[in-house]
């Protein structure tokens, strides 16, 4: 005869796959009904639109059928109650999210400079990086101005975490989080003074459920001010890319920014070059239409390798523009991503 | 015989040119010298380095010849003591520069957007308002990476005016001021949090000698956060000019900031699309490089005209690297500055 011990021993031994932990220790496993070799169990969804349901049922069903005499298994879902929620996990707190975030490398993605494609660069990176196989999560800590959800054509409203907010995931899985998934409209404006704008990406970093990512890539705002500050000084940052274009002007601004890195003793792992020439489509003829790259001259302040010169494409600011990043297909990126990847190399 | 009395009163019709007030009152007049017909006068110069020093010596010299029986004026330089200047100014206190500021009109150049050419918006219509005879100023509102001194090819140090710092200027006599003529080297990072990135806007215009101005243009960071802000609650800004590009991620953002001029009712008087498009050299074919133009959006959303498209041009960065801005010649600029003098006119 089976025993609702049996199948209780069985699911300790399944795990909630973003918790990492029992569904009997998280209190998931409801009801048990046996009838002869039918097997009736309803498991409790920390949250109700937990999108790995369909792999929690399989597993449950996986483990029951294990059991000698279990002829057929029906698993019902429901979802935790808050309160049932918080005798779990505690009441929410700031910075919850955190505690369960696993992240191997968080990177930044930093200037000084606005407007050189600091979001082109991460979306890129961080597409290719996703289409290795890592698991990849992009920060936009850009409050006031946010590009990346119009690059992944993402939106909100955003979805509950078991703990903290869920991010939005893009079409190859891409964890993404936005400020601007938070507003009604895409083009209301967050007029907010410095102390909020940080309290805003510890926010969007501790009160996110970010869950096991080989990589986070912070999409930063231009400036040395409160967003720069904060990121480097609040998160595990390991390292920054540098994103710079050619003009002199240019330069001069993202060595302010190369010397902030420095003076919070943050590394930067490499620089990008972005916007370097534009090809003719008639022609053939690369054109430096912002004059003579100076890059160079960060790479020498920042003591760090040019990763990469990436070049003006006006398909690629159409598919920007369409939130088709994932979808670029650029010469250079695999030039970006083998670097990138000789700098932080992570185990899969 | 000639008088000390009648040489004073001679001077008291002489006017100090920035201060509107006339040197006796400013007693600027310290010592007469009276042998025969020759007459020497030491004038105690408000600042040792003042750049009016030469129209303060011919204004002394044409008033005392003028008198009966003067043969030969000596007139003899020096400079007030800082203890001087401040029993007649009083002591330098916050701000006390903004009641010698007389500015027609302040206009802000915005765009919530970096790396659009807000600068370089601010640069070339300062160059054309100026070649037209205005009395023109460029206040840097990015604290931490201007762009104004570069296009402008200026640095510092500063020197102090009668009340307080001096701007520096340009070859056309265009007043400028930045944070970066503060720095001892350019691209030293200003690594301050917002509140300090506020303060130090409003020192810029209240700290600042500015003197007469017809237009004072004040060049914006991107962000909605504290630059902006505090230019447009703590300066008297009577409106704004909007940048943007072509690409629909750039309107979005821009929008964001057209939003945020009418939360705080600063009226928008147009828009400027840069980066319109690149002109092949060789083939004369224009190439919409950012892709087909959004810019109708952002001035739909402010209710404003756009008032001119700007192309990408190489000699244009290049000038703009060398700091020649007002030497550059863009077919487009006079459309530019004829909108501008539409929407704004002020009396020269």
């Amino acid at each position: 005869m089976l025993s609702k011990e049996q199948i209780l021993a069985a699911l300790s031994h399944v795990n909630d796959p973003e918790l990492h932990r029992s569904l009997t220790d998280l209190k998931m496993v409801r009801d048990i009904q046996i009838s002869g070799g039918s097997v009736e169990v309803t498991i409790a969804l920390t949250v109700p639109n937990c999108p790995l349901k369909a792999q929690i049922e399989a597993d449950v069903r996986a483990a029951i059928s294990g059991l000698p005499g279990v002829e057929a298994v029906h698993v019902k879902m429901t979802a935790m109650t808050e309160e049932e929620r918080q005798a779990i996990f505690g009441k929410p707190k700031e910075g919850a999210a955190a505690a369960y975030n696993h992240v191997q490398r968080v990177i930044a993605v930093m200037s000084g400079k606005g407007g050189v494609g600091k979001s082109l660069v991460t979306g890129l990176l961080a597409t290719a990086l996703a289409q290795q196989g890592y698991k990849v999560g992009v920060l936009d800590a850009d409050i006031t101005g946010p590009s990346i959800p119009t690059l992944f054509g993402l939106h909100g409203p955003l979805e509950p975490g078991p703990v903290g907010i869920r991010p939005v995931e893009s079409a190859l899985g891409i964890k993404v989080m936005s400020m601007n998934f938070l507003l009604e409209r895409e083009d209301q404006p967050v007029i907010w003074r410095g102390p909020l704008i940080g309290s805003a990406i510890t926010q969007l970093w501790g009160d996110v459920y970010w869950g096991d990512l080989d990589y986070l890539l912070v999409d930063l705002p231009p400036g040395t001010s409160d967003a720069s500050l904060t990121t480097l000084q609040s998160l595990p940052v390991n390292g920054i890319i540098m994103v710079t274009t050619p003009q002199s002007l240019a330069s001069m601004v993202v060595r302010k920014a190369v010397h902030m890195a420095q003076a919070v003793n943050t590394p930067i792992i490499g620089v990008v070059e972005n916007m370097a020439y534009f090809t003719c489509p008639e022609t053939g003829k690369r054109h430096d239409i912002f004059g003579a790259s100076h890059s160079a001259e960060v790479a020498q302040a920042a003591a760090a390798p040019i990763l990469v010169q990436l070049p003006i494409d006006p398909q690629v600011a159409a598919m920007c523009d369409a939130g088709k990043i994932e979808a670029v297909s650029l010469a250079e990126t695999p030039a970006l991503l083998n670097a990138f990847l000789e700098v932080v190399p992570v185990t899969k």
